[in-house]
C-alpha cells in the first residue's frame, strides 16, 4: 500500500484514481457480437459459445432433470447456510416493499402512484473457478419479492451445481451461455432466449461494456459495474487484525481491485500494515492480493470529519466506519454503496449474509446510483381521477398554462368539458 | 386515423409501431460534439452555440438581474396558475417520500436502506416557440422536494422569460445552451457548466441521442425519450367530444406523435371520428394534428378486458379510461405511463396540473421504466451493524459460503473475529 498524509492541496479524485483498463479494443468487439446477436440470434450464440467457451451447445436452456440433480450434488451444510442467509436477504428485501400513494391534491382531484413489478428480469451470472451462489440470491431473491414473474439466467458453461441449485430456489430459466452473447440475447430476445426488461448482474469487462451499450438502447440496467472496492475508516479503537483482514478480504477480488484506508492515528495504520503483511502470507489468492494493493493507499488525516470528507469524494462501494462512535457520522455519509459499522461488522458479512444487497455501485458511481433493492425490480404507473367538481376548481389553470405553451387543442380538451359541465348546470336549472 | 377490427392474428407490436427516424447520421454527429465538449470545455460549447443557435454567447450563466426581471415579464394569471399547479406538484411527489427502512434480519444484526438526495441535477428544457413552464415545474419541483441542493437548467436561446421566472421558483442556476452540447457539458462539467450526478428533461433527437451516449458512459438519465402518445380505451360510455379533443390534443405535439383508440362500440368509434374531424379544424396546430393522425389507428374490440390486453402490449406513455367501471381494470394494468380515470380527467390535466409528473416513458418503455417520481432524484445506501452476539449467530454461515466461492480472506475477515471473541470469552471466565 502506498502512503500519504492528508493536505488540503491533494487532489483525491486524481490520486484515488480506480486502476481502469483501455477499451476501444472492448468496445468494438462488444458491438459487433451485438449486432451479430440481433441479427442472428440463436445461431450466432452457437457459434461464439464455440468460439470462447469452446463447446458445441444446441440446447442453452438447462432441462428439469438437471436442475433437479443438482440438489443432490450440493452439501447439506451449504444448503444450511443458503437458507439462512436467504431468510436474511428476503427479510430485508421485504422490507422494502411500498404501498401504493394516493393523495388528493385539490379537491376532487385524486392523484395515486402504484408500483408494478417488472415482468421478466435477466439475471447475468459470471463463471470462473468458483460458483458465484450469493449473486445468484442477490438478485433473485428481491426479484422474487418484488413479484417478477419470470427469472431468466444466463450464465457460461460448464454450469456449476452449486448455481443450479441457487437458481432451482429461486424458480429462475437457466441457459448456459456467457458473455456478452448473453447480455446481448437478454435484451433482443433470441428464439430460445427470451427478451427482459432489465439486465442485472456482475462479469467481466466485456459483460460489463455489452450491458452499457444495450443502455444506450434504452433497455435498463442495474448499474454500471467495475471492480471492487473497500475504504476504511479507522480511530484508535479500531482492531488492526479486523481492518487487515477487511482490507484483504476486498484486495482478494481481483488484482484491479482497490482498497483505502484512512486513520487519524498514525500507530493504527503501521499496525494494520504489519498485520496485513502477517495474514496475506496464507492466502491461497496471495498473489492476486498483492497486486490489488499496489493500486490501495493509506491516509492519515487530523481528525475523522476530514477522513469522512474524503471518503464521501472517493464514493466507496463500501465503507467499514472502525471508529468508537460511527452514529455520530451516519448522517455526513453522502456517497457509498454499503456501510460497515463497528468492530465486529466485516465487510464480508454484507457479501453474504447480513440481508442488505451485495450489488453496489463502484468506481465513483455511488455519487449517483442505488445498489439494487426491491424497487429495482419494479417500475411505477400513476393514476388520476378527477371529479366535475375538480375540473371545475383546476380546468382554468390547465387552459392557461396550455395557452402559455401554445398548445390550443390541450386547453380545448378542458373547455369541451367545462362548456358541458356548464350547459347541465343550465338544464338542471 | 387507420381502422382495423381486432382479431386474433394481429401483430400489434408491428401494427402500432411508433413512427421513428433512422438515426445512424444523428449517432455520429452527437458523438463528435460530446468529444468536442469533453476534450474543449466551453471553447466547443461557444463555437457550437454560434454553430447552431447562431448567437455568440461569452457568459453561459443568466446573471441575477435578468432572473429577478423576468417576474416582471410574466402577467398575473399566469402567475397564479403556475403557483396553484406547483402546489399539486408539489403536495403529490412530498407524499412519495420514503422512510429509512431498519429491520433486524437476525438477533444482532441490524440492516438499514437510507435514501439520499442526489446532490446535483440536470434539467434540460427544450426551447422553440412556446416556453415549457411546465416542464421546469415537473423536474424543479421534485428534485426540492428531494432535497437536492443544486439545481442546473440548460436551454437554448432565447431564453424566455416564463421559463426563467419558473426556474427561480426552483432556485435552478440557468444556463443559455441547448442541444447535444449542453447534454455532454452537464455530463462532463465544464469550467462554467458544472458536472451533474442525473441529467433530466426532453429534446430533439440530438438531445434524446446525447443522453443515451452519456447514459452508456454511466451517467444516469431519467429515461430513453421520444414522441409523445396516447392510448384512450372508450365503451359506450364515453363522451365523443371529449375523447376527440384528447387524442386531438395528443396529436398536435408533433407529427411524429400517435394516438390509438380501442373501443367496444362502432357507433362510438365513428362519432368520435366524426368529432375529431370538426374539432380539428380549429386548432392553430391543424397541420401536425392531420399528419400525426396518419400514424394512428382506431380499434375496434369484442370487449374491455381485450381493450386492455393491448394496451399492455402497446405500454403506451397516457392512456385514457372513458369506461363506464373503470376501477374495475386498474389492477390489469401493467404497462402504462399514467393512466387518466373517467370522462372529467383530460390528459392534459396531468401535463400541467393535476400533480402527477408528466416525464413519463414513451415508444413502448412503459414496460420497463418508471415516470419521473421522487425516487428519481435520490439514491439508497445501505448500512448495517453486527453485535457480537450477531456475528456468533451469522459467522459460520459466512464461512461456509465464502469457502464455496474459494474467497478464503472473506471467511478470514470473520475467523478472527470468532476467535477474538471466543478469547475473551476464556479470559472472562
Amino acid at each position: 500500500m502506498k502512503a500519504i498524509v492528508d493536505n488540503p492541496n491533494i487532489n483525491y479524485m486524481e490520486l484515488l484514481k480506480r486502476p481502469v483498463e483501455n477499451d476501444i479494443e472492448i468496445k468494438s468487439r462488444v458491438s459487433v457480437i451485438l449486432e451479430m446477436i440481433r441479427v442472428q440470434g440463436d445461431e450466432a450464440l452457437k457459434t461464439l459459445t464455440k468460439k470462447f467457451d469452446g463447446v458445441d451447445i444446441d440446447t442453452f436452456e438447462i432441462g428439469r432433470q438437471e436442475r433437479v440433480n443438482s440438489k443432490n450434488l450440493v452439501d447439506e451444510s451449504s444448503k444450511k447456510s443458503i437458507a439462512a442467509v436467504a431468510s436474511n436477504i428476503e427479510a430485508f428485501h421485504s422490507a422494502q416493499k411500498t404501498n401504493t400513494i394516493e393523495v388528493e391534491t385539490m379537491p376532487g382531484v385524486k392523484c395515486k402512484l402504484v408500483y408494478r413489478p417488472l415482468k421478466r428480469v435477466g439475471l447475468y451470472i459470471p463463471g470462473g473457478t468458483a460458483p458465484l451462489i450469493s449473486t445468484v440470491l442477490m438478485l433473485g431473491i428481491p426479484a422474487k419479492v418484488a413479484g417478477c414473474k419470470e427469472l431468466i439466467v444466463c450464465t457460461p458453461p460448464p454450469v456449476n451445481p452449486a448455481i443450479l441449485y441457487a437458481c432451482s430456489l429461486i424458480k429462475a430459466r437457466v441457459f448456459t451461455v456467457g458473455g456478452a452473447q448473453a447480455i446481448a440475447a437478454m435484451a433482443f430476445g433470441t428464439k430460445s432466449i427470451p427478451q427482459v426488461d432489465k439486465i442485472f448482474g456482475p462479469g467481466n469487462s466485456f459483460v460489463t461494456e455489452a450491458k452499457m451499450q444495450v443502455a444506450a438502447l434504452g433497455i435498463p440496467i442495474d448499474m454500471p459495474a467495475g471492480p471492487s472496492e473497500l475504504l476504511v475508516v479507522a480511530d484508535e479503537s479500531a482492531e488492526p487484525q479486523f481492518v487487515a483482514a477487511d482490507l484483504l478480504s476486498q484486495a482478494e477480488h481481483g488484482v484491479d481491485s482497490q482498497v483505502v484506508l484512512i486513520s487519524t492515528s498514525d500507530t493504527i495504520i503501521a499496525r494494520i500494515l504489519d498485520e496485513i503483511d502477517k495474514q496475506v502470507k496464507a492466502l491461497p489468492r496471495k498473489e492476486i492480493a498483492l497486486k490489488a494493493l499496489k493500486n490501495s493507499w493509506s491516509i492519515k488525516v487530523d481528525n475523522l470529519e476530514r477522513a469522512i470528507e474524503i471518503s464521501n469524494l472517493y464514493a466507496p462501494e463500501h465503507l467499514i466506519l472502525s471508529v468508537s462512535n460511527p452514529e455520530a457520522f451516519e448522517s455526513s455519509i453522502e456517497n457509498a454503496g454499503s456501510v460497515f459499522i463497528g468492530n465486529y461488522t466485516p465487510e464480508s458479512a454484507g457479501d453474504y449474509a447480513s440481508g442488505t444487497n451485495h450489488t453496489l455501485p463502484t468506481s465513483g458511481f455511488a455519487r449517483n446510483w442505488s445498489g439494487v433493492n426491491l424497487q429495482s425490480f419494479t417500475k411505477t404507473i400513476s393514476f388520476q381521477m378527477i371529479s366535475p367538481v375538480g375540473l371545475d376548481n383546476l380546468g382554468h389553470h390547465i387552459i392557461e398554462l396550455a395557452n402559455a405553451e401554445k398548445l390550443a387543442a390541450h386547453a380545448n380538451a378542458v373547455q369541451v368539458r367545462l362548456l358541458k359541465l356548464k350547459n347541465d348546470e343550465y338544464d338542471d336549472n
